[in-house]
């Protein structure tokens, strides 16, 4: 009965990004009461440590849930080479009408992926954006 | 339907305090046999590190799930102000009747947040007595 | 009905070990395309860190979940003295016949602390294998 | 004779900050191949981590070589306050004509402290631009 | 020549204990107004990291510096032992008339090695109060 | 003045490698007597934390006192590439009849680096065995 418990496998990436928080819709008043320094309309950046989960089944012929080489590639396509050194605001398409706030960056980043890992595989992603302010999507 | 998924957010804080723990209705003895050293009644202390997470809905909005300037201004209010620099046996009304356990603090920590919180964000504490003895409440 | 929620408890600990991933029922070539330089037949190692929870319920004597003192004990006897400064595969009776992946590992560990561990408790093993390769039995 | 020995302390501070490194004297084929993806025009950025390091002598009557929390404002006065969350390149004037590589931003530091703190206090920067990549000046 | 060149082992341990920083010839106003929060009469309290870096030349025979379980054992006898979970104040006779700042604890841990260490090693101590406060003694 | 003082660029990398401890001269007692569980002819491992430092001038062009890609690239051709993911004992020509501590295999890293960074500038090793034990070669 041991053997059905499921397993999850974890890979740590990392990138470095420039980003703003700000909503066009706002007031410049607005965006300053909301997000402080963060609205910087020259960017700010940040270290992101980022966290990919899979959960499924233990193979029994190689003792993997699943290629920690492979997730690591697909994390570096999907992920590192589009968003690594760059501004998320200017440079990364999927932020030009969606606010980069560690939540958001966090639930694109599990969108990509989801698309790339077979369903089979629970998906969670957890981003730090600083030691101190950290993020999981989707929430367990 | 994935914007249904909850999102949780997570803030990192600290704070250092004595403490000593004892059970006031057992023999010195019987303290010594289940407490061992953390039971010098001269105290010992910590530096505790605070993990405090919320689980709920990203604001369209802002992009946030809660505003973490203001979940820090929080903490600081109801949990590092009272108890850092302190000795929490002597110092804290909490731990006057309590033994203050990491099991212990952390509950008491996600009482008095949980005061301060909206019901509709679920809220977990996990709390680094060193970094080899950890708490997490309420446990998932 | 704050009192009724369950509380968990990790204790850290680490162990240093060498180990070879193959499969004995694979072509040399076949291992090799699976587990690449993992594959040496001469060995490498890592450092492993150990995170062991057990979630139950805080006892209102003690304020303890579960005596760290007596889970390190627990895990120092059926872990760190049988696989630290060993050779997973050579000299450890449980990965003779299983790869020793930090899957495994960590279900192997899982498997021998599930025998010492009162069944009252839930109990979920953590194990880094490197900063950026981490493995949970089982998942949540 | 033990007493005439210097002691050192050391206080850790951050700061987010988004740069560019370019040389504005060089081609732009000159820059990619120099500065690679560093040389983003729209920008990326960092969580740096400040070390900051007074050797001098403890004084008898407070056991301190200098006041932690004096240090502590002194640097976020002159380095938090103008760097943290700010464009290196386009917001902070010391970088207006000056590369911010992590070694020009460790110097700016340098000088920026060095007209703050007695000159009897030897003093030196550590500074993390990433987990990877760090910065010592002056070195010893 | 490479062979004459010296080398450093560095061995980190820790210890929890609890402290109050005090002058008694000082009136409580001055106490106050200099060492803040952290002149609490009840205690308050650190998880101290501390690092012992001998240097000295490496023993063809073994390779070794200094052996490093033997090192290990020195400080357990006499810094781990006297000062873990312990009132430095209160229980530890150096601090009887001396202020157990982090200054004067990492030079009366040198002291105490000092003693138990061939005088042909350089002894160096750092010890981190917290994260953001480090001391070096003596400094380099 | 400010100009002419030298400025340190530190790059971290890492690897995992198989060892083992022993003295072809001695006796398996006298092995046992001096490496203990370290002489286990199985061998075990770890992962090595390496920090290799450069001392020089900062380049008023660049910025940079050496590019740290190109560090980064000849630490992995002389130190990655040959030594991660191996059995030092076994496939290491180096520790062929010199015992891979952790002393020697920091001076080995300095040699070989050495060849490869111009004169010029100071070389120095760090090399974290495990987390509580690291060396420095050469010592300052």
């Amino acid at each position: 009965m041991f053997d059905l418990m499921r397993t999850a496998v974890i890979r740590k990436e990392h990138f470095n990004a420039a980003h703003r928080l700000y909503n066009p819709a706002w007031s410049d008043q607005e965006n300053d009461r909301v997000f402080g320094k963060c609205n910087n309309p020259n960017y700010h950046g940040h270290n992101y440590e980022l966290l990919v989960k899979l959960t499924g089944k233990t193979d029994p012929e190689t003792g993997y849930v699943f290629d920690m080489k492979r997730l690591s590639d697909i994390i570096k396509d999907e992920v590192i080479e589009p968003f690594d050194h760059r501004n998320l605001n200017e440079d990364v398409p999927e932020f030009q009408s969606l606010n980069p706030t560690a939540e958001n960056i966090a639930m694109i980043i599990w969108r990509k992926l989801r698309d790339r890992i077979d369903p089979d595989y629970d998906l969670k992603i957890t981003l730090y954006e600083t030691e101190r302010n950290i993020v999981e999507y989707p929430a367990e």
